[in-house]
């Protein structure tokens, strides 16, 4: 099995109360390329400069990510520029500097047509309605995330992605803001009614939950002790999500339930170092040691 | 077995986005005392005044609530008016009148005194401490609940709290404060050295962790759909946790588990109304319902 990853592929400058990096790997397509990784087969959507680093082509293709479809532009690699104060939970951005990816036109490659699953990252809503124009008929599920941005300007658009994907990735924040309920719950069941099989809500150091019509799985954090950098951390998740639910071959509710667990253990250890450091070593060994942990905590 | 509930018994004045309500039955023993009853024997301290109403002595009586501590003095009872806004975790107190409760001076009365499990509520640390000193020969397990204000205005003494009681209850904001940690996980760890052999951590629409020098569990919180007024979830849910091991009648970290989800459970039913009016039908079969969604959930 394999899962096209569409998004961003970026460098970052960031600050954290717990150092800073300058112009380091990172762009949702990035994070959760690496995070499957560890999983499945990846076939990765992007654009990048002249800028781009020959190492960090060569880290993702030692992950066995196929960047095929990672196109390089003249000009700049895309830029962002953040930082991260006592609540993790929240990035104040001081730079946006779009570069090549304001051009991103994803072109889904040939050889990528016979995957299970598309992610589609973060980007704008009519960018998400390409991709899916293009593979719809020929991948199995579809998934995909979105952020605050799109919601208050192009809620439209968004709102045709969320008719058309197989799962919604949002966090609590923005599923009030796109339902207008006070409740997540209730706001989880409005956007089952858009059409959508699965709401995930992630709700970052207090867990996750995953609505179908029929079902519900609720999963606190795993209790870290060490955060550096949260940057990626929602991208990881759903790679550990996703990569989990593309290896064992089903959608069944049960498969998703371990998927949320997978993806909640895998992006613990994505926030312990800065941009994909935790990533290039990380083994499915530690994973599954961490996995039976967590279990544990939460029998 | 039973419980000595101590703290405060109040009227509250109650505003929340959903509503308000003049002069209803509230304080700490008030909603623990109720919640506990449907599991256990609750023996009762406190201190009201003389408008304090027959109908809500008869209620507690009702619930086979033992109030032979609770003392009626001249004055009024303890008054508290405060409100609620679209964050439902935090309350802003707008008047608090001690009146009686000013001059508390708890008395555990001798038939108390074979009790299993002591709470000592959210009430000044010199007065949870000389509570202790009555009871620490005779109980076998003594937990107690606190808040900001002791921590920021009687450290010492709260502190001399925690080195004496087998479990704390504390939420994530006044774990941090307590420890100077900025993570949770090592906020419980710093508190599990200072003397409790467990540290239960509420985070009200976020779940709850207990932890102990061995073992941590995690529970993420139940997804209810309706909220009317938070006050006293937090006592509901150690009326929950504690009723549910004295009824069960072990203190091994297992049946702590399942008290973290009977706890869990009996708030999420407290917050669907104002005061203890939730409490006053709720049935034992009701929890154990949602209780087994609640398992299916988290599973």
């Amino acid at each position: 099995m394999s899962i096209i990853a569409v998004g961003s592929v970026a460098y970052d400058s960031l600050k954290t109360p717990f150092g800073e990096r300058e112009r380091v790997l990172g762009g949702s397509a990035t994070h959760f390329s690496m995070g499957a990784s560890l999983f499945t087969k990846v076939n990765l959507v992007g654009v990048i400069g002249e800028d781009f680093r020959e190492e960090d082509i060569e880290l993702l293709k030692s992950k066995g990510i196929n960047i095929e479809g990672l196109v390089k532009k003249e000009g700049k690699t895309f830029f962002w520029k953040g930082e991260y104060g006592e609540n993790l939970n929240e990035a104040i951005t001081h730079e946006t500097r779009l570069n090549v990816f304001a051009e991103f036109d994803p072109i889904i490659p040939e050889s990528y047509l016979d995957s299970n699953i598309l992610f589609l990252g973060n980007i704008h809503p009519e960018l998400q309605l390409k991709v899916i124009a293009q593979v719809e008929d020929r991948v199995n599920f579809i998934a995909a995330d979105t952020m605050n941005l799109w919601i208050t300007t192009t809620k439209e658009s968004l709102l045709k992605v969320i008719s058309k994907v197989n799962l919604i990735f949002v966090n609590d924040g923005e599923a009030k803001l796109l339902t207008g309920e006070k409740i997540v719950v209730k706001a989880a069941k409005k956007l089952l009614e858009m059409g959508p099989d699965f709401v995930c809500i992630k709700r970052g150091e207090y867990g996750a939950s995953l609505f179908s019509k029929e079902e519900l799985a609720l999963l606190p954090a795993f209790p870290v002790e060490k955060v550096i950098d949260p940057t990626g951390a929602g991208d990881t998740f759903a790679a550990g999500f996703l990569g989990y639910v593309d290896k064992f071959g089903n959608f069944s509710f049960d498969t998703f339930r371990e998927g949320l667990k997978v993806g909640t253990v895998l992006s613990s250890f994505q926030i312990e170092d800065f941009s994909v450091e935790r990533m290039k070593t990380l083994t499915i060994e530690e994973v599954e040691n961490r996995l039976n942990l967590f279990r544990r905590y939460i029998r």
